[in-house]
């Protein structure tokens, strides 16, 4: 007897789950699977396989975004399957565009195993049940479902972070980014190319856009919530610091005649880092992750230091005065040591809210499902909010334990997972039978793009 | 009409030296010449065919020095030439021990081209000079003479710095040494046999040893001197730091929940920075050089940096004092920001005189040579101290404009290049006609070996 287990199961999902975080997984249970890296290929292509063989197409488009698309509505009904201009290559004869759920598998650098990843396992699963639902209800929705795994969405590796999505919103030019190089030179296209998905399908064309993904905050779990929905995301915005001194000799230098880059980087670090005790408790975080030094040897005074700092808030005008502050204390700094420090805003991200349709849609999901659920606002940039400034979309969040992540002890329970897929599947088969879609030109959601933003603010 | 050339006038000199210049030059008049790249290479190889078309014979050792042979002593005269036990494939059958002259031809990265390859380029045209007047006076020396090219005297890639002429010296152990690797993870013996200066020969056994190298400093351009003659070297001592904090996210993460270990080293950079405050003026110099934070990603707050911190003075017991203030202090740092700061001392090396009868040699040399000349300390390490450990040494600068080194903008001018040229020749033929050598045991210059100072060191 061939024994065939049912292949949308908690149990198979939770398997599923658990395989994708033994790739590239760390010594203390995280991952390392930055985008474009040996592991990210092997999750790409765990997930492709997967797809496949669970009857979906798998398209990836030139950024190296992966869709599996689901041709729910048959072709006829949306009119000619040989309408003239159709993609080339393209197997998507119907005209009906697709509700896309996911979010990334790439991890940051000794990452957690739940951020994005978690996301997308889940969209392929609730995608899997939805098509199962309307197989055996007999139901004809009214879009097509395709799950996606963004490229890059960590920026780790390739800055800026949210790219993948950002470039199929419109937000960021394609070449442009193709062009983007790591810290060793390699350019996205040549490390695309490198594992094989350097693609070339046209994507399918997005009507609305749900995802699910680990809180990676508290409050959550600190109030005893099954669901988060995110009404809006914070302000962020970017300083790229370059701080250029004069390279001499730690030995025979006199401490009179230098200019040590890294000494008046350390002064711009606490700065950043101390710009936020102007304001309330947690209403700004600031922060430097990258901070590289050359020629960084031993006995070399370093002649520059070039970081990028992290500025985000609810509220703009927050970031912006804390900027404001910061570039004040940092030409300070630099007439101080003599030195010069270039200092340029990028990577702004304005505040977006979600449309509250989409709110109340996840809303009602979590009711019929008999779990709790808090309105809240995202302070990390995700997928969603680039997604957001093209279709309507629905961002839900499942709790982080401690609130910890970008490291691996980040935790998520297995129920609090399965809870996150029953409600994703059931905001899904909503939005497929055209839900949300009819919002799409209202003004809640059509914000600025990132230029418009860029631009606003004063330099 | 076949018309030579002088090979050792000044001329050839400055050709030679400013064709070494050109082999990885910099935009800015510098060169990038660090351990064992392709422009390490190409300078050796460099070396190597000006001494074989000049009549030395060329070997190189273990740990990849290299050395420019001449045997001025007949081996008759020193004993048989079938001495048993004679070192295989060596041309060495004198038991004549050698005057070692030269420096190092590595530099830092985007160094000045003055620094070291200055040393080894008038070590060049100083033996060709001496073996010239012997010949013409018919003279029979003392000892034979040889000029070498350190390895890795700069420390850039691979650390510590002064490596072969401490491995040579007995104060480093060679397979210790080659297991070392670089940032990149290469060693020193995979970096040595990938540009073929994996040597196998014996290398000569030195009975005297004398640098010219630039001051780096601005005491004789100040004064107007033309030469400096070392009468010791700074007290100096490298501190490792590895401050350990917690990586998460740097958008999703309160700032109460953070363990920010980029903020915590800024602090540490200052502390090392501001402790030459609690001293006279100059009597410490204090750097960071080395800082490598991880991840390194523009969101993700660092988890850890890495630092190197260099203290230097010419008195001892103020580079411990300071030391113990650092402890003090990065304890102290480590505690306000719940993290762990890990603190080493490594690389200490003792302050040590060189012989004052190599102190008058010199100055009777430029005495006669109608030049003027100071006595001054060092605070930069040299090939000279090391060698100083083992043999009695001469160390002599030549003057610095504006005291800068270790950067693109070092220079000293051709004329000063060619006073210290004659200073050497007559202070190496001095040597090889046996001066020095009987110091050989005085107490003054036999100090304790860098093993017995790092243990004297209250850790």
């Amino acid at each position: 007897m061939n024994h065939q287990a049912d292949p949308s199961s908690d149990s198979a999902f939770l398997t599923a789950f658990h395989h994708v975080a033994t790739i590239g997984a760390t010594d203390n249970n995280g991952v390392d699977r930055q985008a474009l890296t040996l592991e990210d290929k092997q999750t790409r292509d765990w997930m492709r396989t997967w797809a496949e063989s669970n009857g979906f197409e798998v398209r990836v488009d030139a950024i190296g975004n992966m869709f599996a698309c689901l041709q729910l509505v048959p072709a006829a009904s949306a009119g000619s399957a040989d309408v003239p201009g159709s993609p080339v290559g393209s197997a998507d004869t119907s005209a009906a565009p697709y509700v896309l759920i996911g979010s990334h598998l790439d991890s940051q650098p000794l990452g957690g195993r739940f951020d994005g990843a978690y996301g997308v396992i889940a969209a392929l699963f609730a995608a899997l049940r939805v098509k199962e639902e309307l197989a055996e209800s007999g139901q004809r929705p009214t879009f097509n479902l395709a799950v996606v795994n963004w490229f890059n969405e960590e920026g780790g590796r390739f800055a800026p972070s949210i790219m993948g999505s950002s470039v199929y919103a419109g937000l960021f030019d394609l070449e442009e980014m193709l062009a983007v190089t790591d810290l060793a030179g390699t350019s996205v296209a040549e490390a695309l190319a490198a594992i094989d998905y350097d693609g070339t399908d046209t994507p399918p064309e997005a009507i609305t856009y749900a995802e699910i993904h680990i809180e990676q905050g508290r409050i959550l779990e600190r109030e005893a919530m099954d669901i988060g929905v995110v009404e809006s995301s914070w302000y962020t915005q970017k300083l790229d610091i370059d701080v250029l001194g004069e390279q001499s000799h730690t030995g025979a230098t006199a401490m009179a005649d230098r200019h040590d880059a890294l000494v008046a980087a350390a002064k711009v670090v606490l700065a950043v880092a101390e710009v936020v005790g102007e304001f309330d408790d947690e209403a700004l975080v600031s922060s430097v992750g990258q901070h590289v030094v050359e020629p960084n040897s031993p006995i070399v005074v370093p002649r520059r230091v070039h970081m990028v700092a992290d500025l985000r808030s609810s509220d703009p005008a927050i970031v912006q005065t804390a900027r404001d502050s910061l570039r004040r204390q940092i030409a300070e700094i630099a007439r101080a040591h003599d030195i010069t420090i270039n200092v340029e805003d990028f990577d702004i991200r304005d505040k977006r809210h979600f449309p509250p349709e989409g709110v109340e849609l996840a809303e009602k999901a979590v009711a019929n499902e008999g779990l709790s659920i808090r309105r809240l606002e995202t302070m990390a940039g995700h997928d969603s909010v680039a997604m957001n400034h093209r279709v309507p979309a629905v961002m839900m969040f499942v709790p982080s334990v401690d609130g910890v992540s970008h490291c691996e002890r980040e935790f998520t329970t297995d129920e609090d997972m399965l809870r996150g897929v029953r409600v994703l599947t059931s905001v899904t088969g909503e939005l497929v039978r055209g839900q949300l879609a009819d919002v799409r030109d209202g003004e809640v959601w059509v914000g600025r793009s990132v230029a418009e933003a860029r631009s606003s603010v004063t330099v």
